[in-house]
């Protein structure tokens, strides 16, 4: 079976195919923003398969598939009751595509969802496998940029993004940094504390795509023309003692906050995150006092993921184009915000 | 956004609410009864989000929901992965907003229902939220109150309520005696061991309002004029050593069973609890020797928790007016009596 | 209330009813091969009560239902909250009657379903009740074994079919040998380990009805004229010592492989299991090395667990002759090939 048939990694996506994407996501948002129905997929099955907690990224696939008129068997924990007894991933796989009609899994082993794809013809979606891939939530981001740079009339070509917190084990920021080296040429600056580097691999493979690349180890600096800045968190767990220690004197200069954004930044900068981000007091992590600020796009980021989702399942199960012709409205009440004034 | 959009707590309710609730749950019966379908809510997307676990409250609201035709993603767990990694109950709330047009939410903390509704515009029911408020328990109450009335043609002006059991803790009662408060005037009796009577503030209201109210510790007197007695269990986990020792020789005055209501009470008393009821032999509840008793109201009850949350989400999402104009015959086997004969 | 509303044990059906099955079961093939979809059961919910975690039953019962367009509660969990707090299994069967219009239950104690059964009208449907009966599994295995001598040519009548493994213990081989038992006159050829062996009473029955049974303690005969094998997984946590150490020596006696295949059986054999099987090297479970080998029949046996219970449904909530006229085609992507070659 051919790869164009499941989603597994970003690796697998050229600029037509996301660029494909993108056009159904944004066919997609009148339903995702609930002013029409759809019904193409009425009979279809997922299996939304979890063996891993993950109730947004579930939730958010499950939602998505129902939007476009399908029903859903979710299974969550970290075991299923039958591989708990000898039971194969081929077999596991195999069962399971005979009751559904395309499956998303995450799972915390690495390789685990190609090894689950592998053994079916029915389209597999990765949603997310350890520390290996997390395809949709990489094109929700770049779909998210692209919506963003629309509304404030910018273009990818010659964007200058900052990414910063974790970009060593963050395989988020891997897989969108190879998305957008797909478009540009960009500016790409990568701020993390020492030791936890963007792999030099992924840095050399952005720059051979003709794209700028600036490494440094602080946000302590002029950041006027950024387009946007994508934060993720540092976790303290990942840090050897010799990191903590140098850590200590360094945490302020990770801080994406208000101040960050008034001091540094523009009005226009937008700022991202892949979410959840710990609000707890302490955490080296997006702040909080940045709620309400109209630049802070992480909750129209995750509504993002509902019409990319969309268009991930339409396009794997070629109804990308019928869902343009049987759309209808919606009847029931839709507040005129759906969510708070953070939109 | 105002609260008329969420169901948080029975204190947002007026008579003229609940009276629209009343009609609306009426008008769902003949779909709750299965012999006719609706398929109003088609396309929309329910977030059932049981914090704790609650398998009947949870899956009534999930059946009423699908029942409107729409669409449910259930979570269940005493904790979201997310939120276990420090994400704030507010990042929580409007990250789900954007995946569900309405969100059902049942939480170990009081308080913790409202603080996610203050986070979005999409309608938010409050499932339970520990020794908070359970809203739709006590409109699903008051609902069998007034459809028994009508069976037996009497009347909630007049009638004589009595509530019995733990008064203290039991949030279903507290919330109930408000609801009925706004009806009547009503004679209520509150039987409870010593130690565990009615906050003396909600007796208060209830007198402030116009209705009769009397309290005793023994149901050891004469109840020939009771239209309905309402049983909570006695949760002797909840007793200080002192009321331990006082309640060995009054268990027998709390029991309601079979020879209560034949020898103090009358034909037509009927018989209430918010279930589950504890069966086991010593447990201070509801005694199942009434098992088949006409009386015995509390199926009646539990079924009456479909078109009550039906019409909670149809006044909430403003569909109630379009249901009644589109339903269409059922056409599966629909057992004559869906329950057993204690129906 | 009859128990052919039910389906909890094999015992109650008769020819005629398995017939019927059977026939609908086929009818189904169109909707769960995916070329169909239907909507007969638009507006009824399926309550999936799953006291036993078992993924790929229930998600089975749980697509069927889907596909006849229907909705699901699932539920799953060793303990249900509200039973946990005593609540008896007559009541929470009262309960769950009131919200589903029929209900499928897996419980590890054997006689709990038909305890929930017996306090209901709405359809019950044994998905499993510990070392009881799973009849589900049973029909789709006949169902199987029917497909595949229709397309092999064959017929039931004559056929040489032998259960292997454990035999005492499987309830999967004892619900079958009674349904198999049931057509023919058949030759059926028993093998497991001493201290294994089928139940004498089952031995009697089908010996009763005019088939021929021989029993054996290894495989290393001649199996020339074999039409069927159907292996169960040998479990030695089942062994006593005595056991463990006389099947030291016999272990290949029981081994179902590719040599087996093909030096003792013919090019027509089919080979069935229950599933989920032990993988894992030293398992004493049918052998991986005959995946791709068109006589393993597990995967297209699985896929039939689809059709079969679509047809219990359907049959229970007679919608069994309403299906055939209300289908139209299907609209998504459906591989040439919904599982792999393995089919």
């Amino acid at each position: 079976m051919s790869q164009r048939q499941h989603l597994l990694t970003v690796d697998s996506l050229n600029r037509e195919r996301v660029d494909h994407l993108l056009r159904v996501a944004t066919r997609m948002e009148p339903i995702a923003q609930r002013r029409q129905v759809t019904r193409v997929l009425e009979g279809a099955v997922l299996g939304n398969l979890f063996f891993e907690a993950s109730t947004r990224t579930r939730v958010s696939f499950n939602a998505a598939f129902c939007r476009l008129g399908g029903s859903v068997c979710d299974t969550t924990g970290f075991t299923f009751s039958s591989m708990a007894k000898g039971e194969s991933l081929y077999d596991t796989s195999r069962v399971m595509s005979g009751y559904c009609d395309a499956i998303v899994m995450r799972h915390p082993d690495q390789g685990s969802v190609a090894e689950f794809a592998a053994a079916t013809n029915v389209p597999v979606i990765n949603g997310g496998d350890g520390p290996g891939e997390h395809p949709s939530q990489a094109l929700l981001d770049i779909y998210t940029i692209d919506k963003e740079f629309q509304r404030l009339g910018k273009s990818l070509g010659g964007a200058h993004i900052l990414l910063t917190g974790d970009l060593k084990y963050g395989r988020t920021v891997h897989s969108l940094i190879k998305l957008l080296s797909l478009y540009g040429p960009l500016r790409i600056t990568l701020v993390s504390p020492p030791g936890l580097e963007m792999p030099s691999q992924l840095v050399d493979l952005v720059t051979s795509r003709g794209h700028h690349v600036e490494q440094r180890n602080s946000l302590a600096s002029d950041f006027s023309d950024l387009d946007v800045v994508y934060a993720t968190r540092i976790q303290k767990e990942r840090f050897t003692d010799e990191m903590n220690e140098s850590f200590q004197g360094l945490s302020n200069d990770f801080m994406v906050n208000r101040d960050f954004l008034d001091q540094r930044c523009s009005e226009h900068t937008i700022v991202m995150h892949p979410l959840p981000r710990d609000s707890r007091p302490g955490a080296n992590d997006l702040n909080v006092d940045l709620n309400g600020d109209p630049r802070l796009a992480i909750f129209r980021q995750t509504d993002n993921g509902i019409p990319m989702r969309m268009a991930i399942f339409a396009t794997l199960l070629e109804v990308d184009e019928l869902v343009e012709k049987e759309m209808r409205p919606v009847r029931w009440f839709v507040p005129a915000q759906t969510g708070t004034l953070d939109r």
